[in-house]
């Protein structure tokens, strides 16, 4: 009954070409942890683009105007702003530090979740390389996930998380931005309460409540531990997509 | 190493005047559940009110021309708005269905977090009553604290944690209004990087992503189990306040 969040220790630097689901399953093993049906392997972006080659060398890429002003008024690289262009469909807010963009993938997140922190190059200068998030997050879930049920013969699911901020609060929260087999939503409009009355509204965002818990025990600066198991979410696995959690543009007030 | 949350089985209905200290420790000793030092209460707003008689009858509230104004605009119950513009401090957004506010206690959320389900009343109609927030959730975090420190001998703390709906994305997920010894924010500004670099800003809003997690095995319709256990909470208890993980609006890019 409970629900247990246990970081996986052990897991070595990930480079372009490496096959997580076998690593996680590696470091398990070495561990000593089990894996069951319907636990949930919470992984953190950072290790799904690295073994997608998501590095960018700054040094290779060539500001456009439109990034070129953007970076001045927001006093960044102009090359770093060039990619977050490349990687979102619209501004939303932007102020000196700050770029608040939707990102291609549907997910409203600062500097297109382009990390700068913890990447470590194939040449030249560190500090010039840059990560950009997987290609296709939900596909990236779903291939390791198929993986690791081939691998392990279990029904496991998969969340890709990153830390996002958010409106109105302080502090970044894990937040999911793909997902296999785990809902991102799951909708209790309907179902009655205690005394018999209809909830009328009740959708949980139990995807992100997921990814929220990983990311507490996951830690921050320590790349040591991307990865989490999950065992004891309280949610029958589905067919899931990451669009489930994201507002239509139309029913956001907070655009 | 792990992050373990357990609800606590057997909380009876919560009544005003209730002890709640008292009842979650009863409801723990009857399951087996023990308590250790760094262990975690995460408590749902919803009983904390109770006890604190919290629940307001609408045969009883008067709406001003304001709130009548208001309930024409957003198509909801005059005394119903009038309670929701008592409770708040300004209001961020409407439309017909919702609306989003800044809570006198400075977090923003729906209908000034003004529940109406589960709620039972003391006579009359029940679907007259509605339950308010506790007046200080801090405070309430803290007297429950000290209480569940005296009685069990062990330095605990204590989060409550209501649903709370967020922008850009769909779905509720647990987040804190009220903090006892939890921090709500962990500050890892400056605190190196696997390769070295400095860290330019990383502060995590540990207290809500202990919520989230917590919400995740509270339920949602289900009121028997508004109290969960957790250990293994990877941060150092200190003297906290919710206003950690509230953005000044000043800020705030999206109010």
């Amino acid at each position: 009954v409970s629900l247990i969040l246990t970081p996986v220790p052990g897991i070595p630097l990930i480079k372009a070409g490496d096959d997580l689901s076998k690593i996680i399953l590696s470091a398990m093993e070495r561990a000593g942890l089990s894996i069951l049906p319907n636990d949930i392997l919470v992984i953190a972006q950072k290790v799904v683009s690295k073994a997608e080659g998501r590095l960018v060398n700054l040094a290779s890429v060539v500001p456009s105007e439109e990034a070129t002003s953007l970076a001045v008024e927001t006093e960044k690289d102009a090359r770093l702003v060039e990619l977050i262009l490349r990687e979102s469909c619209e501004v939303l807010r932007k102020r000196p530090g700050a770029i608040i963009v939707e990102h291609r993938c549907g997910f409203v997140c600062a500097n297109a979740g382009i990390d700068h922190s913890n990447v470590k190059g194939d040449g030249g200068n560190d500090e010039d390389w840059v990560l950009l998030l997987p290609e296709d997050p939900d596909q990236s879930a779903h291939e390791i996930q198929q993986k690791l049920i081939t691998l392990s013969g279990c029904q496991v699911g998969v969340a890709i998380i990153d830390s996002h901020g958010r409106a109105w609060r302080n502090g970044t929260v894990g937040t999911c931005i793909g997902l296999a087999g785990v809902p991102g939503l799951v909708d209790l409009r309907g179902k009655p309460d205690l005394f018999g009355y209809q909830l009328k509204i009740t959708q949980v965002g139990a995807g992100d409540e997921l990814a929220a818990a990983a990311s507490l025990v996951m830690g921050q600066a320590d790349e040591g531990t991307p990865v989490v198991h999950v065992r004891g979410f309280p949610y029958a696995f589905r067919e899931t997509s990451l669009k489930e959690l994201i507002r239509p543009r139309e029913m956001d007030m907070f655009r």
